[in-house]
């Protein structure tokens, strides 16, 4: 049934310009391997999301053409999308390495859209000098997606100090009152900084997807 | 106090090309008349937010020239920014008659700012050929801005239709659980449409920033 | 003990015309199948529901004529009861393959019922075409549940299209917010859709009572 | 811009079965009467839900015709619909004199679509002997709507001891934990009782549409 | 370090009149053991919750005089107080077989004090007629403990039958909005039953102590 | 409507051997005087709690017979009953003055059954010398009541003191995490002093009555 | 009572060193009176808290040589402490005018107790320089108290800034998710900021209090 | 990429005047040893939090003079800093053995850095006395730390008892309402006793760092 879904969701995403992405959390390796393979009979790219290393390495043995992000815990099939400079580059940021899951799905989803990125860890604002040294850097980005845990300030600080879009993605890191992102999420939402936009917690590929949209408006 | 905040803001909303913005709601008429008048001989354009009739009509009392805008709540001094067709059209949408004060909060921010705007009422999602029927009507905008209270469904229906960037906010309408607007906000963040992006509840000037954020990211 | 229990349950049950249901989820497969024999003793079908495979493996060690049915993570003894085309149809729609599980418990209660079902998946709100070419299909339905996770918006769609009673089954698939399916759950309360009603998280089987209860109003 | 509105609903209800219903909690008098002028103009019957005796006052100063239906907080213009007995009659119930607003809220849009109904109040779970005396005034019921607030436990103690559709209507009365109605709501859907439903807090309406919809299933 | 606590415990709950209780949820077999021969070699009874099967198997290896109960979860050093008929009886009072272990916990707690108890489990409100029918077997006990999950009704109700003290006890057995037995202890905090007291969820224990500090009101 | 339950309750109140009392937070002064004229007819006392001064006033004017207690916050028509030695004393205990209110309404509601009460207040565990001090004054009590707000800590301290039956009664003063009192109840049932039982935030009378269970026990 | 209660409490407040301080919410104006002549006549200063401007003006009524603080919504009666400049400033800071209120009722708690302070206002995270620009300014100070409301990241900022103590306090300013001022809370406690301490929201004389004992500790 | 991390942070450290510390929850051993490498070669002590013994044992294998603290779960590489009796002495108090993991991390920070601690155990407040006998123990301490689960009252009951700077360390242990920890911390922030100040739940080192930056505000 799943298979059917796929095919009909390649209509959808095709008129919204995304590339297909499939929700790895609650998938077997065998789901995942029949979506796989339906989507490259369909001459299509696909990402899956949320793979622990051991469901990557069970999908592996049975397609071997898959390739693990592990950073971003990502499988894709075939090749990223020809990179596209028109649309410009979208920084991502994080606070620590914590971050770096969520941080590197946005990325990785971004770049296999044709998307020029960077990634910009450990800048959060406990230690404010490194952020501010990046200043310069993040002028010739068009969209910034700030990733953060904890008290998730970090999105609030960037959208006071550039005039770009911001997209805050909260990160489930930390414990007691941070713990599950929560914490992180309202404190994006009740900035005191104008024109911060926020996704769920650790949805670092619908911020990529929102940045899309964006890049993609005059287009 | 708030005299000398407001001058310095003016530093960083110019830089962030935003014209000043104060929050009416917690402020007396004398507060907002005195910072109007610091930011009018300094030359500056001005929004305030959140004003009910009755400190509307006290603020007028005070300081002949302001005006009130009734339907977003909002109070301006000035005439808005010259329109500027390049930046391109925002269409700000609402599911019902509640959500005008937030929708057309979000419309005037945008409009003072010089940019194009369309308000689409009554496109809520329990009458889905509403909305169906405005969709070639929704094509020329560059970004859509969705109200919704209640279980707030319309920014993920639309989200699902359209390929440009959708900012949802949440409406602190409804009863029950929909009270204060917390469910309408948990359902845009946990939307199955890709990309959406989401501010904070009742926040219709933050999402008027946010897309012109977005407008002006080539600018 | 559980024993006696469900023999007294037999009486209740009957007078309230439903089947016996044995909530698996806390009971060890030894209990189960004590229970299971007890009712079969008496001439009764039997239903268990949340049991995951390897205790559904292990049942079926102990009682071989025990039934799987993994889609619904259901065990059955006995044939379901005769079909009755008297009481019409249910159909059972689900927003995507994560909500598989709970549409096929409710799916299987109402078949072992003696009730014409008929299960509908992928019919999510982010892509609403595949909906609303189902319209017709639904008219012939005397009651609809609707499971859905995320922000489900699902029933509340369906409700505002269709005119017979829908019932709508908040699913605990998602992250961030939506964990656990409390927003769904919320969303689905909150509806702007006149006259939905509305059950525990993840509750196919309480669904199916409903309908159920709707279905032999008359009888 | 609500007027427009209401001529198009008039459109979506009547293909639902329902009448016009304007939810007046935040709706000033002025902008009632515009409605129910509307509807009236157009020959339809229209209900006016959540209005307090002040604003009735005040529309009943605008327009005449309109009755208060001060127990039910609603204004209707016109007369209900014929009593059309074929469909059967629901009965609602409430456990103290603190649920009568919701409760007859219920009852009056049930009769004002033509339905028979009866209100039982008192019936609650702390004085089970008072429910016990009634259950066979319950037999000829089509449908149940239960009100409830404090611990909510009637509809869970209802729906064990009857066959018929259950509908539960927690209502926001009690302090502390029960503050809001949020206990009784959560009470209802954790019921250990098979086959009940729910609605939003205080949403006598929606209990009454849910039952019509379960009326009309067969017409 | 603990030890040095259990012995300056045994002063304080002597003084209170209680049997030392050790909370074996977070502690290892070795700490337990270690506190258990403390006690006994004090001449000391003693009592440990919140023990699994494992880890009793492990705590009998260790010290083979130990006693577990498993439908309690506890284990027991020593003999029980000598039953005292004077300080009257306890019933302990559970809605199904999922109460099983607080239910016990509280048994075997007042057990241990020489309180004599009784067990009556399967009574819920869900099938009403096996509650009523146990009413006159209430009548001779001094103090009644209902535990209860799910809506947690079954306290209510009872305490709107008898004029005995009802304590009661939540049980963290249910999903969705039960999950974890919230809406039990609120429920019963809500409660509209006059003088119904509440323990924290899952406190058998606890409970048992509030029955004997009732009991030995007067001696 | 009212009427008719009031003297229903008196049969169920009987039973349980408790005057009748009115929660009067939501009912007009007409309701209450209608509802004290029938108990008076039938010769009845009656407690109506949660008034203000304001209703208390109308009250009066209505029914010349009532006497308002305002630190209470409650009516009663009639003279208490007999005070009875035999059932033994009840003390209740509060932290600060902002405890008075529902302190006063334990004290008044058991005073009112005839029962012998004192009332302490000022013994906050924030200057733990005036708690220790009452000690001894505390051992002829034979229950005892302990409210608190803020972090409710005086029930905690209070059972760990003491061997007597300990009702903890959360109030809802405080502002920030605690306000609203559930922080208080919360700690309450949290507690780890063995036995402490507990009520509803400001509960006042649920704990009168609770205590009055506990010393008719025997009786 | 509570002049006693006030009697009692400045022999604990002595021996903690404070100066008495009544919160003055939920206390008449007559109470107040009453608490602060007793406390002159026992020779004490005192400081009542929480007093908006139409209490403040009945208060100086009754009693006039009461002096009340606007900004602080303070009354105090005498003259404060003498300065002492051993003990070292305290620079209260705030993010915007919306936190004055808190921040002046900790600068005014800890002058009158004798302390050196500094308030600076407007150094909110959104505008990161005028914050940067003070960081001289703070070098002399011994602790410091950071005022902030919506998400509350100025703490956070600050003590990755500087070495000195610094106690954050969340403001109950905002709406939507930071309405109430828990957002600011639990975004201080979940700060990634080693060694940063939080009050209750709103305690802006907590916060002075802490300060207080901190400076106190070597003498 | 951390280990570039790490470094940075040594300066940022070093100007707060801490010792580098790193969490260890998130990390694998080898990233644990990666960072322990690097700040070793750069000459500087490191303290990793949040290890269990698994993770110790692995570390241990991959850099042998690695040291594991398993009462505190920490690693230390190195030798403390040198004791610096003139900063003064912390006492770090628990409220039962359950507490130890925190309050020892608290300790094993604190005496890494140099300063002289002392840790008291098993004076919570259900038995008051234990308390009460080490008050005079307590004058010596400059700061003290109050690690507590459940209820969380014990800072609370000190802070009325001490002069000195009072830190509330909320410990996640508990069961129920207390699940987690937040009822304990609520518990603090609400509380009564005047300049209490509270860290993040199971926050030890950050509460070890909180004394640090009051013992060396004149240093």
């Amino acid at each position: 049934m799943s298979i059917k879904q796929a095919r009909l969701d390649l209509n959808r995403r095709k008129r919204l310009g995304m590339v297909e992405a499939i929700w790895g959390e609650n998938k077997t390796s065998e789901q995942i391997v029949e979506i796989l393979k339906c989507l490259h009979s369909a001459g299509e790219l696909a990402l899956v999301t949320r793979v622990n290393s051991e469901k990557a390495k069970e999908t592996k043995e049975l397609l071997e053409n898959v390739e693990f992000h592990s950073e971003a815990r990502c499988l894709t099939l075939g090749s990223p999308a020809e990179k596209n400079p028109l649309l410009g580059e979208v920084v991502v940021l994080g606070g620590g390495t914590s971050d770096l899951y969520v941080a590197s799905e946005a990325e990785l989803a971004l770049r296999w859209h044709g998307i020029q990125t960077d990634l910009l860890l450990d800048v959060g604002v406990a230690g404010l000098s490194r952020l501010l040294n990046q200043l310069d850097r993040l002028k010739s980005a068009k969209v910034l997606i700030a990733c953060a845990g904890m008290e998730g300030a970090l999105p609030t600080v960037l959208a006071g100090l550039v005039p770009q879009p911001v997209i805050g993605v909260p990160v489930s890191v930390g414990y007691g009152v941070s713990l599950g992102g929560k914490t992180a999420l309202e404190g994006m939402l009740a900035s005191c900084a104008p024109g911060l936009v926020v996704v769920n917690i650790d949805n670092g590929y619908g911020a990529a997807m929102a940045a899309l949209r964006i890049l993609k408006k005059d287009f």
